[in-house]
C-alpha cells in the first residue's frame, strides 16, 4: 500500500513554485483525504457505513495510517463514529440550507421532517440604536423580539433571534410561531412578497450558554448568520441573528463570475 | 439601570406564543446584546475602543452585568480584548469576502493589503474517484494538486487545497503561485472567463494540525468552503477545499426571494 501511495504521487519541480517536499507530513495527506470524504458523506455515499480502512487506502492511493488520521479529523468534527466492532459510521446527518434563495427553515426542510419552534421569548422592546438604524426606526422605538430554538424532529438545529418592525411584528404575533416560518408569516400579514436580504456568515465558537441551549459541547463550531430582510417595496422589516449547529447544517449555493 | 432595563422590556402575552418569562435568564439577554455588538464591531463603529460598560448598558437598556456577560461572549469568540486599565478593544480585524461573485482572495482584498501565498505542496497525483467524478475525469487520471497557506500581510487567513483539471493545471503551474489568485491564472491560461461555481459552506472545529497551520487554538471554529468552479463553457476545472479562520473572515452577500 505504502508503495502504491508513493507511486501515485509524482512530484513536480516547476520554476514558479517552491519545490514540493518529496514526503509530505502525514497530517497534510490526512486532511486532504478527510476533505474529500466529508463531501462523500454529505452526498450520502456511505449511508450504510464507510468502507474499510484498506478499501479507502486503495481508493485514495494513501497508506492505512493516513486513512486512520483522516477519519480522526472527521471524528473531531463530530461527523463520524468509530468502533472496533461496528466499523465507521456517519454520526449525524447534515442538512442543506440554500444560500441562493430566501426560504425559511420549514420550507427548506419540508421533505426531511417537521420543523418545530420552541418559542423561548416574545418581547416588545425598545430598539437599541444599532437595531433601530437597520430597521429604519428611531432609537428606542418599540420592536418585536422573538427568540426561537428550532428543531427538525428531535434535533435542535438553530437558535434564532429575530427583531421585527413594530407594525409587522404585531401582526405576526397573531399567528402560531411554533409551526410557521417567520418569512411566511411576514408575507401573509404584509400582503407583499419578501424582496431582498443582505447576509453575513461567520464561523464562531459556541459560548457556554449557547452551547447548552443547542446541545453541543462548549466551544463547538457554529455557523452564525446575520440577515436583514426587506419587503418587496424595499422596507427592511426583519433583522435576524441565527446560530446554526455546525455539525447539522451546510449552506449551499452557486455563484457566477461577475463581469470584468 | 436595572429598573430602566425592566421598563424597556414589556412582556407580551399572545395566544399564539408561550407566555414569555417575566425575567429572562441573563445569559439570554447577554447573547442578544453580543449579536448586535458583533455587527457594530464589524461595521467599524468601535475602532478606537468600545464604550464603557455604563454607556453600553444605557444604549441597550440592560444592566451592566448583562453587558459584562455579552462582552465575555465576544471575548470567547476572540473578537475583543479586555483589560482593567486599557478598557475593551477590538482584538482582530475581520475581513469581508463576497458570497455573490466569484472573486479570488487577492482581488477581494486589494484595498486592504497584499495577499501572499505560501505554497506548501504542488503535486501531480492520481485523482481519487470522488475527485475525478466531479472534475469529469476518469478515476486515477492525474490531476494537479496545490496546497497554499494564504496570508493578508502577516496574518494567516486560509488554507486552500486545490485540484485542477490536468490541462489547465499544467499551464497554471507555469505562473507564480505565490502572488496570483488561481482564478485569475485559470482565466489567463484558458482564455475563457470563469462561468459558475457550486459551493458548500460549513462551520467546523479545527483539527490539531490544521489549527497549528492556521495559528489558531485547537478546536477553533473554521469556515469551511468547498467550491467546484467551471469555465464559461461549463467544464468543471477547479475543485477547492478552503479552511478560513473564523475570527478573520466574514462571508457577505445578498439574496432575493425566489418566485413562488
Amino acid at each position: 500500500m505504502q508503495q502504491a501511495a508513493r507511486a501515485a504521487h509524482s512530484v513536480s519541480f516547476v520554476s514558479s513554485a517552491e519545490p514540493t517536499p518529496l514526503r509530505r507530513p502525514r497530517a497534510d495527506r490526512a486532511r486532504q483525504v478527510a476533505d474529500v470524504l466529508r463531501h462523500q458523506i454529505h452526498a450520502g455515499a456511505y449511508e450504510t457505513g464507510l468502507p474499510t480502512e484498506q478499501a479507502l487506502a486503495a481508493e485514495f492511493f494513501v497508506s492505512r495510517n493516513t486513512i486512520r488520521e483522516a477519519l480522526a479529523v472527521l471524528k473531531t468534527e463530530g461527523l463520524i463514529d468509530r468502533g472496533r466492532k461496528v466499523g465507521t459510521h456517519v454520526a449525524v446527518r447534515k442538512y442543506d440550507h440554500g444560500l441562493d434563495a430566501l426560504v425559511g427553515l420549514k420550507e427548506t426542510f419540508k421533505d426531511y421532517g417537521d420543523v418545530r419552534n420552541e418559542v423561548r421569548a416574545v418581547l416588545h422592546l425598545a430598539a437599541p440604536p444599532a437595531v433601530a438604524r437597520r430597521l429604519g426606526l428611531e432609537p428606542g422605538e418599540k420592536v418585536v423580539f422573538i427568540e426561537r430554538l428550532r428543531y427538525l424532529g428531535e434535533l435542535p438545529l438553530s437558535l434564532d433571534l429575530t427583531y421585527l418592525a413594530p407594525d409587522i411584528g404585531a401582526e405576526v404575533l397573531r399567528h402560531p410561531l411554533e409551526t410557521n416560518d417567520v418569512f411566511a408569516l411576514i408575507e401573509q400579514v404584509s400582503g407583499q412578497r419578501l424582496g431582498a436580504a443582505t447576509l453575513a456568515l461567520e464561523a464562531v465558537s459556541a459560548d457556554p450558554h449557547s452551547a447548552a441551549t443547542l446541545q453541543v459541547p462548549d466551544g463547538a463550531a457554529l455557523l452564525m448568520l446575520e440577515r436583514l430582510t426587506s419587503l418587496d417595496d424595499g422596507r427592511p422589516v426583519d433583522l435576524e441573528y441565527i446560530r446554526m449547529r455546525g455539525d447539522r447544517i451546510t449552506m449551499r449555493g452557486s455563484l457566477i463570475r461577475s463581469q470584468p
